[in-house]
């Protein structure tokens, strides 16, 4: 039994009766090598991006509509907004590679394009270009580390990658394209059939090797998604444990465990969502969601959501009061 | 469809996205006959009382850990303390009955007895004694509504509680008590044994009438419980949601809903304890809860974990930008 175990039995309530707020203290204790981890300040990264492939109908949403969010992250009418504002916890949206770039000042600039390719037609990006993406998203945690966070929430926003997620997790279960594809913001049985399509063409057309994670990254994944698997490994660099929210971020987190398998000491699932291959990817890595609220919006919300259950679980670890300190009889088990 | 679903189907997010966010939002529109509910103010209610079933060896702790527990609450120091400070809610202790009374000040004396009698020998308490905590119950719900609380959580403390619980779920459902009893704190087999003969006598010794909630509630109830209908049924006639915790507050629902039906349109469940009774009287109530976190601890823990998701809920519907104000294109279904 580890030390973090031990200390929130000594804390006033029955042995284990926090159920698994006590076992993301003591996850949260292995990772960063400590009894008591701090209960820390939060952010939530967004990172969005334009995909090539949304050009083949696979979105419920026209393109444009990246840019437009984007555009509403800055004014802060999105529900990521509203919801880092109810959790008191830092908003970083940064600009991946929209195909219309965001005015500077609140969105972080780090493009690596103005949009992918289409994956259906070849690769989405150079493999250089994800290296690149990868390394920035591994710098963005580390600065946020840096300037005192010690809890970090992933999300994203892009029209169409929700299919640039499926032909990642088809490639990486592996899985078949129907196994993995679900309707995302609401597409039609046309619209699924169009994604599944896809997602089988992009798989046809570059014969990607599940061996070489950053290959398949390059080849099927996005700028956004290649950002945040560099943020997540940057958190488990960081030893700060990374919220993963949805599909596409999930999607990430499974890249990056391919590219270094202690990646998932760090992760914590936020919520199950609707789409099918976000149960297959959960448990490729082993992660229990804390919430399943049937959330299927994405910018992190269902991560956002979360944070009070993390941040409360090692509250609690921290500001109990021991049954030898409050004076309370410790007859449990 | 309301009129509170038709302005969330407005806002910059596929319809139906927020999943469960909508459905709470939806709910409380009802039940406020408005279209947008505002961003409530939340308290939590903690109701302490004995029981005198608690001498029968039904619980693994011994009776004197409820008064302790006060003092714990009183220090700052239990885990309602800390989860009520995180999601900024304000805590409300009652001491509704507790044997060892705590000295005024931050604790709120509303006593009925000084722990109940043993409803393996007879009544807990006096049917006008249950009448006069509900009815003080309603009253605290109302000075709170009056103090500007939107939201109210309500929890207990009280050692030998599962077992008073159990006995009114095992009358009301009806059900037979090894379907309802479970290991509370942290029972053994022998004790488990023990809790179920315990809720076999009382209902043996005690013959009541299921159609007579008030006459129930009396017969197997405690004084936190008693109270704790009270403040359900005012949560209800003042139109604000009351957030349930597990399975005590659970079965004081419940009665609630027995003594007036209506009350269940107030009513949230947070979260689903590993207590069998809870699943149980949950789907006689038709409430799916928020969270399942195999939290056991009681005092509100879980109903504090659940606020910041039924106040994120609110606050989505009342903040963010809808399509027209942000300038998004809504093209979806």
């Amino acid at each position: 039994m580890s030390e973090t175990q031990r200390t929130f039995d000594r804390k006033t309530k029955p042995r284990g009766s926090l159920g698994v707020l006590e076992e993301l203290a003591v996850r949260i204790g292995a990772l960063q090598q400590v009894t008591v981890p701090v209960t820390p300040e939060c952010a939530i990264v967004v990172a969005a991006a334009d995909h090539g492939v949304a050009a083949e109908g696979v979105s419920a949403y026209p393109p444009e509509v990246t840019a437009q969010m984007v555009a509403n992250f800055v004014a802060g009418g999105a529900a990521i907004n509203v919801l880092t504002r109810e959790v008191g916890a830092r908003l970083v949206v940064v600009d991946a590679g929209v195909v219309t770039p965001s005015a500077p000042g609140v969105v972080r600039s780090l493009r690596f394009g103005a949009g992918t390719a289409s994956i259906t037609e070849g690769p989405a990006m150079e493999r250089e270009t994800a290296v690149r993406a990868v390394d920035a998203g591994t710098a963005l945690a580390r600065e946020l580390v840096g300037d005192g966070i010690g809890l970090i929430g992933v999300g994203e926003m892009g029209i169409g990658n929700t299919t640039a997620a499926s032909a990642l997790c088809a490639a990486l279960l592996p899985a078949d394209p129907p196994e993995v594809c679900g309707r995302g913001t609401g597409l039609d049985d046309e619209g699924l059939a169009r994604k599944v399509a896809a997602v089988g063409r992009a798989l046809e057309m570059n014969r990607v090797d599940p061996s070489d994670p950053l290959g398949v990254l390059a080849t099927l994944g996005g700028f956004e998604i290649a950002l945040l698997v560099g943020v997540i490994l940057g958190c488990r660099a960081e030893r700060v444990p990374v919220v993963l929210d949805g599909f596409i971020t999930g999607a990430a987190a499974l890249v990056a465990a391919r590219l270094e398998p202690a990646a998932v000491e760090a992760m914590i699932a936020a919520h199950r969502s609707p789409e099918p291959g976000h149960a297959l990817l959960l448990d490729e890595l082993g992660l229990e969601p804390l919430l399943d609220l049937r959330l299927r919006l994405g910018e992190g919300t269902g991560a956002a959501l979360a944070l009070p259950i993390v941040r409360g679980a090692l509250a609690l670890l921290n500001e109990m009061a021991s049954f030898d300190e409050a004076g309370v009889t410790d007859a449990g088990r």
